[in-house]
């Protein structure tokens, strides 16, 4: 019966402002979620699950949630919502937990980078959980709840992937959720996620790490690489300081789309290469246009002239 | 007589407070330097040359230069100190030009980003020239004299790169000059530069173009793409974004050092893909943790937490 009643929540709408949200996983992207459905009143309960003591410490003392455990299911027991917010392959591991648990009904995210195997996982869980994949298209290279921030999401697109068994009610739930945090939701398949999310955000990933393993080849003949290395450099290499552990996880769950981005970013280098060695000066003015000419008009309003 | 009596200038130790500058090129690198030294008064006279009458009305209007000029002849007639901050081939084709001028005696400057085709082209320059290659490693990838501000170089490392024929006291005034508008002089040989410059620069730079062109073409096939890029993706390809026509320079003018980073940096590329095809997670959480690694310490001072 309770059961039953729980289900019903979503055919009749459940509103956010009345929902007790459990979010798993207290780093930048849970906390910051967290503590914009906390500290903004956009719920009716928020409980914090994290998996050590000290980050719970850290997160009384900066009012992320209204209740924080390190006990899954002491703090998942009851929610309307809950939000896997650990890296992707914990996320995969915690939906084969959360599978063989007597949930309650349910709208069941996640917040990870890849979608594809996750969504898989998602499969699983029983008929009256309603799954829906999301991922917030925003972050920062540093990590752990101490960068969190309820601003995290503003004005950030915030991908959601709902299974073919996800109810439109549950989809609308979601949506809400991305919508009142300030992030702008897109629904979408989660193989034409990870395709897309290789390019814009794996791909630059791999190219800073190709980039200080260059580098760090050149410094180990000669240490004043090190010194002289300027704004330009800093940019181009910060993704490289990223959570290795989140980054790996990503990598490994999106290994076709990623590869071929890296095959493909490998080409257009071979191809610079190239038309240098052969002094090809047109080729090469018409390739730096290119790219100049797409990125010029982009992120108008975020940088300074 | 007269070329006699300036020549003895270099021996006698001019300070840069008694000498007359004239700044060849008035973008982002010379009007900045131009700048601070006319506003912080660092010496006698700045005349600023450019090109365009358009740049001349600019700099009247934002005290860039006690005088500015399009006249080349003008504007160095009677210099204690030339510096040439045009893009790099412009500063070749100048110094070809400089060399059957009449010049009097005088320290010859570069800002040039490339050092070792400049240094070889004012080894023709006249006997009583004292020529000292230069580049400030600072820089935005916005260009042009509106860019300009008398702090671009405030802790920037500034390489010279001096000739065999180089007077200690020409050096001595090219080391003042650098230290009087805040920067760290490094004096190194052209070939170094180049092959460093070729890691931490031009290779972020190459890579960037990849990056926009591995995404256009995603792009291409799916829109979408460009919507979903978010901070990451901007610091990545910030560098497509510099002007082409000094980039070119840059490029063509270093082709060994850079052609060789292009493969260097397409072998991580290739190697990462390998890795990820074979699922060789071992190998590529070490690759992951070096670059980390390597790259977290880097930049504390400058980068926010």
């Amino acid at each position: 019966m309770f059961r039953l009643a729980r289900r019903c929540i979503f055919n009749a709408d459940l509103p956010l402002r009345n929902a007790r949200v459990a979010v798993v996983g207290l780093g930048l992207m849970g906390g910051s979620l967290a503590m914009a459905l906390t500290q903004w009143s956009l719920c009716q309960e928020v409980v914090g699950v994290a998996r050590r003591e000290e980050t719970l410490r850290e997160a009384r003392g900066c009012e992320v949630a209204h209740r924080v455990t390190t006990d899954l299911v002491d703090g998942i027991t009851g929610a309307d919502v809950i939000v896997l917010a650990t890296p992707v392959r914990t996320i995969i591991r915690q939906l084969h937990h959360l599978t063989a648990m007597p949930l309650g009904s349910c709208l069941l995210m996640d917040l990870g980078s890849t979608k594809t195997e996750i969504v898989a996982a998602m499969e699983e869980l029983p008929a009256h959980v309603q799954p829906v994949g999301a991922h917030p298209m925003c972050g920062k290279e540093t990590s752990g709840l101490a960068a969190a921030e309820p601003t995290l999401y503003e004005g950030a697109p915030w991908v959601l992937t709902p299974l073919p068994r996800t109810s439109p009610a549950a989809l609308a739930l979601a949506r809400e959720l991305a919508v009142a945090v300030g992030a702008r939701p897109l629904v979408m398949h989660p193989d034409r996620h990870d395709r897309l999310v290789a390019a814009i955000s794996h791909l630059p990933y791999s190219l800073a790490v190709a980039l200080m393993l260059a580098v760090a080849e050149i410094g180990y003949e000669d240490e004043l690489v090190w010194e002289l290395a300027a704004s330009g450099f800093r940019d181009s290499s910060r993704l490289a300081a990223s959570d290795v552990t989140m980054m790996l996880d990503i990598l490994i769950t999106n290994p076709v789309a990623v590869g071929e981005l890296l095959r493909r970013a490998s080409v257009h280098l071979e191809r610079l290469a190239d038309l240098l060695a052969t002094g090809d000066e047109d080729e090469l003015h018409t390739l730096l246009v290119a790219a100049h000419d797409r990125r010029t008009p982009m992120f108008r309003h975020a940088e300074r002239g």
